[in-house]
């Protein structure tokens, strides 16, 4: 018995050992020393220490992302919507009448300079046709093929592949400390869903995304829920995400961080509790790393300077953008 | 240091031997042994058992409750509709008119006859009008005032104090199984928020009830959320439980608890993904103690008997069943 005493106490120490080293250790590694890391790692120790005047719970300790542009590159466009394509070319077959009638047209001739500047109506209408008249089961099914057959067309690799290796580290470390973080995006939550939980280990609860709506089908041998062609209101960009956040969560945040117009109210709502509040807005100006544009942005970038949010220039932040490569 | 050391290990030491006597206790000690008990206790030892054939990983443990008469008594009436009669008093000074109007007169003039009796459109209107029109910070401060101020008509105590004992239990041992468990009930979600942490350990953002249309308002000081008299759809009873929890979590619970026609979906939603399931319904068979009744049930008793769900008799399984008060 004494023994194995003594070994569970040097076993204990030298786990204790390693938390203490751990924690000495740069947290995010991949950013780069200047405003943008100093305010997050302020705002974290601050929230944290018990004693402290702006300690804030661990219960209320939610943080909100956004997906596209702010955990994961979405240009040349949204990675979604490669996926809507496939689909959309998956069921043509049953749609004869696409062959001529746009925006379907566009996509079965891979006619880029049209889905490059295609209206928000019809974005919509692809996503509905593309999303629903399937069950549940198969779609998620779908979504797992395609995001491992399917690579980026500029960059030959996984979409997943595209996530930023500095979103990954500040995932991780504001889970370490306490926060709930959710992902909060406009797009279909079972395209995140699929890999959300492996590469930032943000459990499939913690999306929130604009859901179709759905029809529970227990007439079979096992219970099914079949995709209508209709979302469920409100759809999660701009008012919606704060109110989808409320429906999902109960509370509101006190970390948001965003890239376009469409975050402006959730990176609004970390104001609402009267809490601490950190709002953060990715700024893409990285054209040689990652892509540069300020379009869906400017009105973002105007209340930021506004409302005193930061900008978090990727050039200047982003020690390196996309995750080291896997050695096999 | 070795003094330290050997400090921490008989700390360390300690706290397994308490670890090893808590799991000798029997997690359950207000249920009978009975099918009901023995049922939960092999699922639970199955599921959680790493080698066995029946395994399944925690991140899959979701567990599922019905709230109204599955956690808490809901006899006379749901707790949550004396909460709408109290609303619907507050604001009838800006309502002359629901003076003569049914079936605000009725909720007026106190007349139990027609409450009892009330039709299911009614009450949605009653619902729709004492939740609407004020905003979510304002409403949530009104749940919360009700339920520290009302008492229970019959028993003279605070409605939160009429939960049950057993279940207080069963789902405090799922969580320590690694279960998440979720309160998924019709009622606005709100009212099961303001007590599920205190109460069962369960956080807000595991709590899914019907939600109400809301409008994000940033022209003040800080954000508000404007309740508008319109549901999200589905409501969260019937068909619209299992579409809401494949919606917030993104997977189908491996175990179901309710007792009435409208969970009769959500506890078929347990055969979804083909993992080990328990479906269990609760009968209100005990007069005595609690309320005998079968009005709404007997189609869950009927589906139960067909599929092999098991049906937990609140006489028979319930060694007590509220909690003992507490001592000054």
């Amino acid at each position: 018995m004494a023994r194995g005493v003594m070994r569970l106490a040097v076993a204990f120490v030298a786990v204790l050992a390693v938390a203490r080293v751990a924690s000495a250790v740069d947290p995010l590694p991949s950013w780069n020393d200047g405003p943008a890391k100093q305010a997050i790692l302020r705002f974290v120790a601050d929230v944290t220490e018990p004693e402290g005047p702006r300690f804030v719970p661990v219960e209320e300790r939610i943080a909100v992302f956004d997906n596209d542009g702010t955990l994961i590159a979405e240009q040349p466009l949204f990675f979604q919507f490669y996926f809507f394509l496939q689909r959309i070319r998956e069921l043509a077959p049953l749609h004869p009448e696409w062959k001529e009638k746009q925006p379907f047209k566009a996509v079965l001739e891979n006619d880029l300079a049209y889905l490059d500047s295609i209206s928000r109506d019809e974005l919509g209408e692809i996503v509905l046709r593309a999303a629903s008249g399937v069950t549940e089961r198969e779609y998620v099914a779908s979504v797992e093929r395609f995001l491992a057959e399917v690579e980026h067309p500029d960059r030959g690799v996984p979409f997943t592949r595209l996530v930023y290796q500095p979103m990954i580290e500040l995932v991780t470390y504001l889970r370490e400390k306490g926060f709930r973080v959710y992902i909060v995006s406009a797009a279909a939550p079972e395209l995140i869903r699929a890999f959300s939980e492996k590469v930032f280990g943000i459990p499939r609860e913690q999306v929130i995304g604009s859901d179709m709506q759905m029809r529970f089908d227990d007439s079979g041998e096992r219970p099914e829920l079949w995709r209508e062609p209709a979302f469920v209101r409100p759809i999660n960009e701009r008012a919606g995400k704060p109110i989808n956040i409320d429906r999902a969560v109960g509370r509101s945040p006190i970390l948001a961080f965003g890239n376009s117009d469409g975050d402006i109210e959730m990176l609004s709502f970390t104001a609402y509790s009267g809490r601490p509040k950190l709002a953060l807005l990715l700024h893409h100006d990285d054209a040689e790393r990652e892509y540069g544009y300020e379009d869906g942005t400017q009105e973002a970038l105007a209340v930021a300077k506004e409302r005193g949010w930061i900008v978090v220039s990727m050039k200047e932040s982003f020690r390196r953008v996309f995750p080291p490569e896997k050695r096999k």
